[in-house]
C-alpha cells in the first residue's frame, strides 16, 4: 500500500522489541509513510505489522536503506556504526536509537522537547538518547532553563525490557519458576536462586545496580551515559551528574529518584507551574504520583512528588516516570522525524 | 523447658512476620531464655515455634510482662504505647521495635554497633530504628565519625515484607495472576490491573514511591522518619536528609542508592578501608555488589559500590542492603538485649 504522496522510510532493527514498538508509534501518529522497507539486523523473526500489514525483514540492504528518505536504526551499535554514516553522506536522513554517535560532536543528540534547535539541515544523522537520561532530561529542563541546575543526582528503576528481548525472557522463567512457590503457607518463600544469562544477576523478585559494564571510575556504562548524555542534551558541559542505575523487575516503564540542585532559588510550587506547561510532560497531582503501570504504553514523561528538598529552596526532589521504549526509544526517535518534517528538512527525494 | 538459669522473655506480636524472625534469631544465637511467653497482639495464628517447641500465643497478659526480665515489642504503636511505659516504669527492660517511641528524647534509640552509648541502666524502654533507616545508619556511620556527614540523599528500594503479612499475600495474589500472562508469545503482555488493599498500588512487576501516608511537607512517613531518625542515631540534629522510599516488588531485603556529602574530604579508597573493619558491614569488592537475594536472611549490612560522586572527594555514592526483618528489625532487637547482657544490666529480677 505505498502512498504516492509519501516518504520511503526504513526500520533497520524491525523485528527487535523497541522495531515493534517504532512500528506502532508510526501508524498511530499517522507518519507519512509512503513506502516501508524493514529489516531485521538479527536472527529474530523475518515478518512484521504495518498499519494491519505484514512485511518481511530480511537482512540489512544497503542499496535499498539508500533508496530511502529516511532510515530509523533501532539496532546495535555495531549497525550503526556500519551503516549509518554513508547513509547520512548521501543524504538520507538517519535516526539512529544505538548509542553509537550519541556523543560524536558532529551528531546531534536529540529529544525535541528539550533542543530541537540542534537539528540542522546539513547533519543528516542524528541521535536519541539513551532510555535512562531521557526522563530526566525532558522533567528538569524547564527547570534548569529558569533555576541553572548545577548538580543531579538521581537513583533509577529500569525495567527489564530496556535490556533487550532476551532478558524478557529470562524475567518470564525465572518469575514463573519463583512464583509457583507463592501463596502455599509460607510467606517467605527461599526462592530459586535461577542462572542469570541475558542479565548480570537474578532479576525476579530482585534487583541490582548495574546496567552496563563497570569502568575503571566504578561506574556502569548506564551511569556514564546519563551524565554525558544530559550534559549535551542540556548544553552543559560542566553539569555535576551522580546516576545510581538499578535494574528491577518491571516490563515496562523506568522510574527515576531525581535530585536537581539549583543556582538560583526555585521553589517547588513554581516548578511544578513550570512542569504543568512543560512539552512532552504530564504533571500528577500532590498526593498522587505516577508508577511504571501508568506510564507504560504512554506517551509523556510522568512527574509527580516535585517538593523542596533542601534549605534556601537550591534544591528539588521529584519522582519521573517514562515508558523506556516510547519516549526512551522510539517515540523519541518518531518525534525527531516529525520535527523534521515540519521544518520542512525531511521531504521526498 | 526453662532453663533456671536463663531469663524471663517475652516476645508480644511473636504471631507476625517479624515475631518469627524474632523467636529465630533469639534461638540462633543462643539467647539465654529460661522462660519464653509468646503473645499475639492480632488474630493471627496462635501457636509459635521456639528451638523445636511449640508456644501457644495468647492475647497480651500485663501480668506476665511485668513478671519478666526483658519483653521485646514487635507489634504496633498502639500496642507500644498502651504497655510499654509501665513495663519499664517497672523495672521491666522493653526493647521496641515500633515507632511509637523512637523519637521521644528520654528513649535511647539504638543500633549497637552505631550507639551503643546511648543505652543507660535507667532507661529501661529502648527503641528499634525503623528498618530503612538502618542501612544507612550502619554503613554511614563510620564515614561520618572520619569525616563529618552533612547531608544524606537516599533512595529506597523497599521489601513488601516491611509492610506486613497482608502486604505479602497481595503480592503473591497478584504476582500469581500476571505471571500467568508470562511466557506464552508476546513478550510485553498488558498485566492486570489489580485491585490494592494492604499497599497504595499494585506492586507485582510494578513499583510506588510511597511508604506510608503524606504529610504537608509532601513527604510520606518513611522519609520523615528517615531524617529524624537518622539525626538522632548519629546525634547530628543539622544533619541534612533527603529521602525518596519507593516500594519494589522484593519478598525480602531493603535496598538503598546511597549519596553523602561530607565536610572533609574522604576518598572512596579511605572509606572502603573504613568499611572494612566496621562492625555489622560486609564490604564487597569492586565490581560485585550484594542484592535482596544476597542479603535476604543474613545479618550483615551490605555495603558495594562505594564510590566518589562529585569534585574534591567530598561526596560519596554507595549502594547498600539489608535484611528488613532481620538487622531492619528483629536481630537489632535481639542485639540491643545482648548488649544489655553484656554490660550486666539485664539480669534475672
Amino acid at each position: 500500500m505505498a502512498r504516492a504522496d509519501g516518504l520511503s522510510v526504513s526500520v533497520v532493527g524491525a523485528t527487535g522489541v523497541v522495531g515493534g514498538i517504532l512500528l506502532e508509534a508510526l501508524a498511530r501518529r499517522r507518519f507519512p509513510v509512503g513506502r516501508l522497507r524493514a529489516f531485521s539486523s538479527g536472527r529474530a523473526r523475518a515478518v512484521v505489522r504495518f498499519r494491519g500489514r505484514s512485511y518481511a525483514a530480511p537482512a540489512i540492504d544497503r542499496a535499498a536503506l539508500l533508496a530511502s528518505d529516511i532510515v530509523f536504526l533501532v539496532s546495535s551499535d555495531e549497525v550503526a556504526r556500519r551503516h549509518a554514516p554513508a547513509l547520512a553522506a548521501a543524504g538520507v536522513w538517519v535516526i539512529d536509537d544505538s548509542s553509537a554517535f550519541r556523543m560524536d560532536p558532529s551528531v546531534p543528540l536529540v529529544i525535541p522537547e528539550v533542543n530541537a534547535d540542534a537539528l540542522s539541515p546539513s547533519k543528516r544523522l542524528i541521535a536519541g538518547p539513551n532510555c535512562t537520561v531521557t526522563g530526566a532530561a525532558v522533567a528538569g529542563h524547564p527547570l534548569h532553563r529558569l533555576a541553572r541546575v548545577r548538580r543531579v543526582r538521581v537513583a533509577s528503576y529500569q525495567a527489564v525490557s530496556g535490556a533487550g528481548r532476551e532478558a524478557l525472557r529470562e524475567l518470564h522463567v525465572q518469575a514463573k519458576a519463583a512464583t509457583a512457590l507463592l501463596g502455599s503457607g509460607t510467606l517467605l518463600p527461599r526462592l530459586p536462586r535461577p542462572r542469570a544469562d541475558a542479565l548480570p544477576r537474578p532479576i525476579a523478585f530482585n534487583l541490582f545496580p548495574q546496567v552496563g559494564s563497570f569502568g575503571p571510575s566504578g561506574e556502569c556504562g548506564e551511569e556514564v551515559k546519563v551524565r554525558d548524555e544530559l550534559r549535551k542534551l542540556w548544553a552543559s558541559p560542566s553539569l555535576g551528574v551522580s546516576a545510581t542505575t538499578v535494574r528491577v523487575p518491571v516490563l515496562r516503564g523506568h522510574s527515576l529518584a531525581l535530585w536537581l540542585e539549583t543556582d538560583r532559588p526555585l521553589s517547588a510550587a513554581r516548578a511544578r507551574t513550570l512542569l504543568s506547561r512543560a512539552p512532552g510532560v504530564r504533571l500528577w497531582r500532590d498526593g498522587d504520583y505516577p508508577t511504571p503501570a501508568d506510564a507504560g504504553g504512554s506517551d509523556p514523561v510522568h512527574v509527580g512528588r516535585v517538593r523542596e528538598s533542601g534549605p534556601g529552596a537550591r534544591e528539588l526532589a521529584m519522582w519521573v516516570v517514562s515508558d523506556n521504549l516510547l519516549k526512551g526509544a522510539a517515540l523519541n526517535s518518531v518525534q525527531i522525524a516529525e520535527t523534521l518534517l515540519r521544518k520542512g528538512w525531511l521531504k521526498r527525494r
